[in-house]
């Protein structure tokens, strides 16, 4: 929605055509065809730019520039550290990524690089400055695209040279003060761990060291810092000649940064999405999957976001690449739309010839021009977006309920050596996240650090760890009413994942005081009763001792914990607080949830029960209008009884009480 | 059939007992009891023939070779390079070859050195000159065996030192002539992939480049060459003071080396057969895969070929190694001369002690001499060899028809990230000269640069890659009145692995536009009706339209390309090109090339239907004398009804209408 | 039994906690509550004792010991070798291990370190030497515990240094005396592996020799070797101030050292218990498992021995992590003093809050004080060692039968290439030791070193190679009586691994003669009759011709072999050799064994055949003195029928004939 409109198109490489200029023409053509009003510029380009050093080749791109500003063609503009060119690696490899082994990167692939070097910060400054010179005041350039991917190094987001490791130390210096500080907290008394010298400490490495976990942890987060600063610089660098917005296209899931703390320098959310659409019937895990993202992207900046990377087509790096089916490639756009996107953009226009992503769907394929199923499907989807930005103009998605997802606790969790040692936080989050998207009922996914004000319900699965700070919240939330879920193996550690001792910190407010982890095999799977219906406790099962004025909701029935709570409710200030000691099953879940959204008066846009499959989001006005998007993600027709009255806001027809619904449709009601 | 006689005997490695001189005479005598005519020596006697530098100790050799030409036993000798002795790793560490991880290979195993090393190349041209003057001319050494199994260097064949990358360098540039040339056909626009300096090129490496597939298929084409300019250096030096052909011993679909490019330099082929017999009951899977090495094999040269090793026994590197049941010898070793070996030899003549190789099968074990079972079949065998020499002299088999077998398609399919990434070429080309098989024709297995003069039949699976000057051959045989046959992701990419853009080269003989690719999962399999049975379409499923006058055979049935074709057929010329858009099972491929035999008028030697298990190959004399192989490989007996009238070359029993055959056995008709 | 108590408490590790004086009062009483009299000290502790090189901080732990000797609390006092300070490795990095693949490793994690390493021996010592000055002495410092885990280097044992390499070679030097020696020993005079200077022999590294077996086993030997000489200079060095035993605390079915060498300097065995209770309900399995490792820590040096370590709830180190069971913990911590030990031990007392091992059990968890499951069952178990003290004075376990264990044969029947590459030698031993357990007959382990006298029968399963004075033991003991039997792959090979050649070193008393070897698939497999009823031969089923006077008990009955013998049986003096010549199912064996039980007139202390789950085992005194322990793996009542008239020893209630036993109880008889 920047200009107005939603943006439509996506990564544009004319670099690889250069001696084609039929090419060029044809994809100017065929982009208005398509209904295609935004491209992304540059984003390997930087050989092309910068054939050799300090010599600036931009004539090609400032034609390019030009010509699209004639078709009103907006432009977002890469930086282009995503790649590097091989002058730059020759005369400097110390600009190449150490790995955990030791070994330093050859050129190859793409980023790879060393985000502490500052060669490479020289390098990039330089060109980047060069870039906003000539181009940071384009009418048409509206979005500052800083770097690709960030983080996306292939094998690992991090660099283990001496820089680093300086950069480390310097880091924990600032953090821990004195080595005494960083002796107790990350438990160095143990195994004799003690560090007598900065220069001790270095990074964990396979052949070094590996079981220190607050070391660990503390390695993540000085990575995700030096991401976020080398971000920094070059969002300031291009800044300087241009008053344009920054972006850096986000991932799916990705740990190898904490997105939280990046997005303080980050404009405007984006992000790429890639779902393993149709490698089941069943699409709605998938479907869930791809909007607990979105709902990622847009609590980050509680704003709306850019959908900047998406494939028309089928993608190229699974073991098998599914074609998108008729209608999906429509779904699943409007999907981002619907909650919060103010774009649907393509990784990318036209498919190269050769090299890795030769296969990757593009809009333009090899052969048969536009002359395609999928050009068709995205002229059509064009025109569709092209009807809709007034309607959602200045609207986002403002749920009542959250979900915490922590990078930290995502980390300390899956490194822990614990009852178990598989630990799943991200299919943790999406089970819970499921039972919300199967009712139609949005949740934002906000991290520890966030206050949880504005909330009715706040659940927080697997929460290992309790970040400073993060109790006082949980414990003000409740205090005023809201409505908090915990589950087994959660409260047990600090931020140095130091584990807790004597009272947990939300022993009051949950009511339950843990004394022991089960994680049973499947012969000793325990069982409990839920509102009538027996569900299994499997995987972790911990033991709870309730306090005095806890409810116990469901008890273990079996083995020698039997009779021990499984489900708790505590009442504290005007809220409530439940802990969910045992992993269980999806339908309990369900059950369990019902029950809540119930107390919480959390109901769906449609305030009706959805078939299985579909879903509902809302995006809000400043002044109160409301736009709701129903999604059918069954490739059958479905109906959704008991709606009310509603306005389809493309087609005006009024649907009262009953909603037919086209396989793979997405309405949009007013 | 050097010399007149098959072949019958193998490698010998009496340098493991020259302080057992009663060893050696014990040999002798049992070689003579066991019918064996010839032993290959000297395979890795380096370290006994040079055991310090430059000092030679031939003497052992040639007693051995005297007294084995008294007893009338032919010597094939080999060059050492199968093996380094360690004074010269010690001295020259340089000669061991640098791994795609940048360390240098420490002494050990076999092989590893670099194909490129000046040193390595001088030191075996040394040792080979030697060797050659002193033994090249002896009345019983009949063949250079060079080296050992070249290219199997246990991890990987290919060596990434200086040496290796300039000399790469040096191959690229005699090849593209400029970087640009260089850049445009790798694609390396895309990326920021630009070279601006030849010495900024470096081999695919796992922390450098691999994500280029046109640097990975030059890097595997370059590694091919400097192991066949290896091999041709050990030829011509042994040449210098011989008249003797050379070979170099082939392996099993061995992915490291196109053998195609190697044949060049090679007087007589020969290969090492080590199939995984009764891994289950059903023998046929492993019979085809036997086959079609043999078939490969002698299509190189389209001639006969030798049999190099095999075991008389079991083998010792497989998780589990079977004894071969009785018959099983005998009919293995036969189904070798079947498709065109004039030998069958062993490794090894006596198990050693000691070492990797000590429970490797060998016609004499560690204890009971000759008083075993093995040695009784060998026994066999050889009195059976030496009746065949006359009868099978100056044959070898003429296939009418042919599988199209290319190395560099094999390397770019499985490296390309495309609609899957799980390609198996070697399974592909399995499956369907299976089916030729199991009706007896045989199929030659040519790569794409031959010419397809003379066949009837073509049929070319996975086609991914058109090599410069295919669709040219491809067209001529198609008009010539041939039968074409090319089947999903065929077409895609030229030699490069660049994807050919606007009208695919082969559009006009196969009648059909490609659009799109799916890769369903298994509950989006689809299907298709053939000759009124219904076959599952699976894996890869191309969308394609047929061109006016393409006939449609069979349309999916399912999914949103319902109606869309499945298999066609386009007339061209005098012939027909087939396309199969999807993958299918064994069942269609059966239905299909049913058809396709008829209208080829293909058929086995009996002119009958094959029972299962049984197959029929035949080789041909110069003056049109044939000689009929009738194997089966059910270890029960069958009965191959409607023959006609044949001979038993051996029996000389005359069978008409009806041919009993006993299990495992191969009898030989005339 | 040090001092005349079972020792009951464990590892204790105050040094975590110096800044918590008050932890250290509440950990005082709390041992004194749970009837701790004995705590390990200073395992990790080399930072906290030695800050800076050459500054050593002692008082703290004085004051520690002083304390607990008021207390009545015994310790084991550490080396600290287990883990080094961060000064160590910063200013001497050589101490380090280096890997397999040349790089050394970086500081981290535990051990790691060159045993090899002069400075690290000197730094080592240093250390000792004070520590034995200052504590060697102390009237309730009562064993030395010599470094820890010993060898568990995490990912492997071994150092491939210069240092070590050098050691290497003189080891060789020492046994071989001449290359040509070891040349031949290791057979290298084939692949050209004959060494001509001793500079070239390298340690086994994947990169460099794998394949020479002769040189991965003596490669394994030395690295035991290594490890005994640091044992053993720790060792000597403590002693030097001290007339205390000392022991080193070994672990479960170890591959990387042969205790068997280690123990000659060992006073008394210690060893780390961690079983996988409550994997599966049946808990047989890993009731075996352990008793097997209790079995062979007794044997070593046929006297009580130590648990040294063992959870008193669940670890933190599998997958999944169950709590024990109510009577588990009980159960599990008798059978080691069923099995021969006098303690009970653990790791640790109180849970860390940070580092690897936080949530490993521990007596003491974060919260919850002495308020847990846990400690109350600790505290119970405490009280019933103390209990039992004077009863099992100097009582140990003397088994009439012996299972042949042997690391040598372990090492080189797992590296061999040959009928199969995963043979899996614990499992078979486990296999067969299960029986006997079964039956409640005791086994020792014992290795081929040791004399089989005063065994009546002994099982030598899998018994690959047979090492020096080995076959003349087993004469010896089977002319002198004994029942022996060998099973399928017994006697290939000598102690360097090669082959025997001519005539079986025992053909003369196992009375067969081995032919083949074949190694059936599934598809394969075979069969044959023992007493009545079918078992399987498979996986391995050699083909062997017994001897003139040899009895064939069984023979295959199906493929080729059919009639051959399975299961033979020679009189040989005064006793009998077993044959088994295929693996087959644990139901043949317990029909075999229970044969041959009857033959030795071997039966367990109750003279009763025993129900599922249950176990006896037997503690003698010198005086004849017996004390039997009965125990009950299954979660449930069983009662033991038939079993004369005994006392139970703890509440001197009399039994007669039938024993009721309660799930997982453990009664003990007199």
């Amino acid at each position: 929605m920047l200009g107005g409109r939603i943006l439509h198109g996506g990564d544009y490489n004319p670099d690889q055509w250069l001696d084609h200029p039929e090419i060029f023409e044809e994809d100017v053509a065929l982009m208005k065809k398509a209904n295609v009003n935004c491209v992304s510029l540059g984003i390997f380009a930087w050989a092309s730019l910068e054939p050799e050093e300090g010599v600036y080749q931009f004539d090609w791109m400032d034609r390019i520039i030009t010509r699209l500003e004639t078709e009103g063609i907006q432009v977002i503009l890469a930086t282009p550290s995503g790649a590097m060119p091989h002058w730059l690696t020759q005369k400097y490899p110390e600009v190449m990524q150490v790995q955990a082994d030791g070994r330093r990167n050859l050129p190859g692939k793409r980023h790879n690089f060393c985000y502490t070097s500052p060669v490479m910060r020289e390098k990039i400054t330089a060109i980047d400055r060069e870039l906003a010179k000539r181009f940071g005041k384009r009418s048409n350039v509206i979005l500052w695209h800083i770097s690709n991917e960030l983080g996306g190094n292939f094998a690992d987001s991090v660099c283990h040279c001496e820089h680093c490791q300086a950069a480390f130390r310097i880091w924990l210096k600032k953090k821990y003060g004195t080595l005494e500080n960083l002796n107790r907290a990350w438990w160095n008394y143990f195994w004799s761990h003690t560090y007598t010298d900065w220069e001790q400490i270095h990074s964990p490495v396979p052949n070094g060291e590996t079981t220190s976990t607050a070391l660990v942890l503390d390695w993540r987060r000085f990575a995700t810092e030096q991401m976020n600063d080398f971000y920094q610089l070059e969002a300031r660098t291009v800044k300087e000649y241009s008053d344009l917005p920054a972006t850096a296209n986000f991932m799916y899931f990705f740990k190898g940064m904490d997105y939280n703390r990046l997005k303080e320098g980050v404009d405007i959310i984006s992000w790429d999405n890639y779902p393993y659409w149709h490698k089941q019937k069943d699409e709605v895990p998938m479907a869930v999957k791809a909007a607990v993202n979105h709902s990622l992207m847009r609590s980050l900046l509680k704003a709306p976001f850019l959908l900047m990377e998406s494939s028309p087509s089928s993608i190229s790096w699974r073991e098998a690449n599914p074609l998108k089916r008729p209608g999906m490639h429509m779904l699943s756009s409007m999907q981002a739309v619907a909650h919060g996107s103010d774009s649907v953009l393509y990784f990318q226009w036209r498919k190269g010839r050769g090299g890795f992503e030769k296969f990757h769907g593009a809009v333009l394929d090899h052969r048969n021009g536009s002359d395609t199923r999928v050009f068709r499907e995205v002229t059509e989807l064009g025109e569709r977006l092209s009807g809709l930005g007034e309607l959602i103009d200045h609207t986002v998605n403002r749920p009542k309920a959250a979900i915490i997802f922590d990078w930290d606790n995502w980390w300390a969790v899956e490194d822990t050596q614990g009852p178990r040692l598989d630990f799943n936080y991200v299919k943790t989050i999406l089970k819970h996240y499921r039972v919300f998207w199967e009712n139609g009922i949005e949740a934002d996914l906000v991290d520890m650090n966030d206050s949880l004000e504005g909330y009715s319900l706040v659940a927080a699965p697997l929460n290992y760890m309790y970040k400073e700070g993060y109790p006082e919240h949980v414990r003000k939330f409740v205090e005023n009413g809201g409505i908090f879920v915990n589950t087994c193996f959660s409260g047990m550690v600090d931020d140095t994942d130091l584990c807790f001792t004597g009272q947990s910190p939300l022993e009051d407010v949950l009511g339950i005081i843990q004394e022991e982890i089960d994680a049973p095999s499947e012969e000793f799977e325990n069982q409990f009763t839920y509102g009538g219906s027996v569900y299994p406790a499997q995987y972790l099962c911990e033991i709870v001792h309730a306090k005095e004025n806890t409810e116990v909701l469901a008890v273990y029935e079996k083995d020698f914990y039997a009779g021990s709570p499984v489900v708790t409710r505590n009442s504290f200030g005007k809220g409530e607080a439940y802990y969910l000691a045992a992993e269980s099953s999806l339908d309990f879940l369900r059950a369990f949830y019902q029950d809540l959204f119930r107390k919480a008066a959390l109901e769906n846009a449609l305030q009706t029960k959805l078939p299985y499959g579909v879903t509902v989001t809302e995006r809000v006005g400043d002044n109160g209008k409301r736009v709701v998007f129903v999604m059918n993600f069954k490739n059958e027709p479905v109906c959704v009884e008991g709606i009310g009255k509603w306005t389809d806001a493309e087609t005006k027809e009024v649907y009262e009480g009953t909603l037919e619904m086209k396989p793979f449709q997405c309405m949009i009601l007013i």
